[in-house]
């Protein structure tokens, strides 16, 4: 593979016409759990989606295709990296959060395992970083197609200290507000995002001076942001790319006052009221941007994606009621390989307009990123990684998907201990998803778990000890893929070994 | 006059080809005094020159104009906003430097007089924002007109919490490390510049993740982020902007690694070394931004203008020896409007070579404006301000300079208290110089001072008890000028009445 500096020296003049390419906005929620909206991607409205209010999401999603089997990895940087590169998690090896200070491990302490030397600093645009993956993100390759490239929101690729911390050595000429932190220290004007002296900490939010002191919302003022971004490239008459990854709704689950009023009405609590705000807030962020663009005559030019990138949280006392109940009938939540911690919304609405449709073919993060540059019509570029293990979905989207689709394997691998205490599907477990299928691999426990999702979406009814073929069928597949990319898999504390792959584990009677 | 955004909709398309178009780069150094170099700007090399070492600014003044009555304001905000609106700043009222955080004056407390209602929130590019210079920057202008505009270091333009904050808002595309703030926190990479957990201020130095933890100094780092900024401009064959303004040499007067051991080896004590290696990280900066545009084969097509926002600091124990010496033999130094606060050193590289030469016309920070847009080959814009006072200085570059520059009458107003005690024409002074004459009026004492500049540069010889006649006249000029700018005055504390305009001073025996 070539270099990131050959991607970049391709020319305008080999590229067709503007407007021909056409504007791309992906709306990156950070942990939004897959229900927690007003819009299903479930086959019933749950009360999960009564209790929120998004009409923004409702009148895309009429325009919209909708994927209700879309897969991101069970926390953050992880997915965000994927989406940037194109690599599973497991093959990229940014398999955990990225502290925002380089070299810094994030795994919790276990008594029994060592998670392996993982790529603790994410992402790298340039070689020879530690501990970091190599790259090219697909907006250097937008940025080199005539793209006007822009970041607003949280980053989170990379930990300071390394080129990956800043947006702008990602290929984007734009950044807001974009660091090596993965939340806010704080959403309120008043209190400056957290860069109050004496009391701002890493995730103390760059940028946003103007509205320092004031009373505007972080979701607010990033919105605002990014719309006056916008104007350069408009103003210019170039395609623009608009990652727009709004804060909300991780915690700190600071209530968003243009809308609490009204949920603590409704009869949530204080937590779940926040919560609820901070999902509106952002849902009206997505409103107005697209209203920015209607009213700029773009809108039918442009392609927005909107997904989140891991599973609603499920830890009390973040959110309110017994721990991992928070995405019924979706068992676990962020952090777990069951569906509650990866299964996302996705929504891509086309430039030119389409019919709303629902897919569920099970598809991935990855995914966005060849999908991202068959959208700008870019079929040539080079890449320093391997080829991407995501798979360009616009077949999905014109309906002519082919047969292996339904086959294709989804994998998870977390060598890792994202928090103390362990829970359902959190901490050393690696999964992968085929047809209605899926297997975990529970790494501690040394134990097999297989679901079939289309009958049990919930992972309660455990297939394992009766349906030994499939799981040893599919343990197989995880496993030759975790060695193909050469996966990392923990080690015993006690020994040094490395763990077994799942297809070394004894099936039980 | 017309509209910031209608500034902003002129179209490429009046415009010849960018090849016509000049690229600009502007070195706006932070504190540096007349003599910090080893280049004079005065008609001898002075003990001071001998005690800097900066030889990429050597080599520019042989292929530049250098201005050796150039001037800034006293200190850096001012300088800073007439620079951008082309004002001088007793007409935009910014009259001492803007804290960090929005309405906050920054005057320290006199006994005898207020200072009056000035812009203590600085520039502000949209209206109706408190305390503000409301006015179009010319890098505004500039971007609508097709340059690629770039702002790195120090901002300082206006207060968090007001738009001006952001150089985004300023007419800039990108921004790298400039806020609301006057000085870094910390120069080193290894504190984060400032951005430690609890520690932070307002001072510490935005967007420089990648160098977070590593020993990359400060100086260096900004000029990294400079080259890598100049890329996409480069790429894309457009003009560009680059003002570079890098925190150095402002306190914390930190010793540059790179360069101190030079400076203690020669002599120079802990602090007067770390100085001397802070003005040479800066020329080192200057020198890898030429090379670079020789690299490019861009460096015949760009100007290159360097000057300080003011005069060098004369404050002991900041500086070493007594206060007020450190400009000799110019008198005191940042504050002041004696000598050693406002002159400034001033070149002028053109695209097109020209010989060096020598320009001894007083000229003044504001005039910039005019010049850079005339230098862009930008003939026609709309501003919401009034006319720029500045003067367009490229009929001193090109040698058809006109009779009436020589008497043209610069002009100071500091009706403010920088810093606590008064010193030598620092806190509440007017100043008026025309040719070789300059009138200081101190308004707390309420004299008059008169000083001929060709012969006393040292403004040792207060010629006013003698030379009455000038001394009216020149009272009368900076007076006459006040009220038409609507200048402002302090007031005395015990009345509230506005202090006496300098013609209203009754000239002593």
């Amino acid at each position: 593979m070539g270099l990131l500096l050959q991607a970049q020296s391709q020319s305008k003049a080999q590229l067709g016409p503007t407007t021909e390419r056409p504007n791309i906005v992906v709306f990156f929620v950070d942990d939004l759990g897959w229900q927690d909206m007003s819009e299903p991607f479930y086959k019933v409205k749950t009360p999960i989606n009564e209790k929120f209010h998004t009409p923004y999401l409702e009148t895309l999603a009429k325009e919209a295709i909708k994927f209700t089997n879309a897969y991101a990895t069970p926390v953050c940087t992880p997915s965000r990296v994927s989406f940037l590169t194109g690599l599973n998690a497991a093959h990229h090896r940014v398999t955990n959060w990225t502290h925002p200070k380089a070299d810094t491990p994030t795994d919790s302490k276990d008594e029994l395992l060592n998670p392996p030397d993982w790529n603790i600093n994410g992402l790298s645009p340039v070689p020879n970083i530690p501990h970091t993956i190599y790259a090219t993100p697909f907006p250097s390759i937008l940025k080199a197609n005539g793209y006007y490239t822009i970041h607003v929101g949280k980053a989170h690729w990379g930990s300071a200290g390394t080129p990956g911390a800043s947006p702008l050595n990602l290929g984007f000429m734009v950044n807001i507000a974009g660091h090596s932190a993965g939340h806010p220290q704080n959403y309120y004007g008043e209190q400056n995002y957290g860069n109050l002296p004496g009391k701002a900490g890493y995730q103390a939010v760059p940028d946003l001076m103007e509205y320092h002191g004031t009373s505007t919302f972080l979701t607010e003022a990033l919105t605002r942001e990014a719309l006056k971004a916008l104007e350069e490239p408009i103003r210019r008459k170039e395609p623009f790319f608009l990652n727009f990854s709004n804060y909300a709704v991780h915690v700190p689950i600071q209530p968003d006052p243009r809308f609490v009023q009204k949920y603590l009405d409704r009869g949530l609590d204080s937590t779940e009221a926040a919560y609820a705000s901070l999902v509106e807030g952002y849902d009206k962020s997505m409103g107005d941007i697209v209203q920015f663009l209607k009213d700029k005559n773009l809108y039918d030019n442009t392609v927005i994606i909107f997904l989140s990138d891991n599973g609603g949280l499920s830890l009390s006392p973040m959110r309110t009621g017994p721990s991992h109940t928070q995405n019924l009938p979706l068992k676990a939540g962020k952090g777990s390989v069951y569906e509650g911690g990866i299964r996302v919304p996705l929504l891509i609405k086309q430039a030119k307009q389409h019919p709303a449709s629902t897919d569920a073919t099970p598809v991935m993060v990855e995914d966005l990123f060849p999908t991202i540059l068959s959208l700008a019509k870019i079929d040539h570029y080079q890449l320093v990684q391997e080829k991407p293990d995501g798979k360009n979905l616009l077949p999905l989207m014109e309906g002519t998907k082919s047969d292996n689709w339904n086959s294709r394997p989804l994998v998870w691998n977390i060598p890792n201990k994202w928090t103390v205490p362990d829970g359902p599907g959190i901490n050393f477990f690696s999964a992968i998803r085929q047809g209605d299928y899926k297997l975990l691999y529970d790494m501690k426990n040394g134990k097999l778990e297989l679901y079939n999702l289309q009958q049990d979406i919930g992972e309660l009814n455990n297939l394992a000890p009766k349906m030994k073929g499939k799981t040893s069928e599919l343990s197989k597949l995880l496993s030759d893929q975790l060695r193909t990319w050469k996966a990392q898999l923990p080690t015993y504390k006690a020994t040094g070994q490395q763990i077994p792959y799942p297809d070394q584990i004894k099936l039980m009677d």
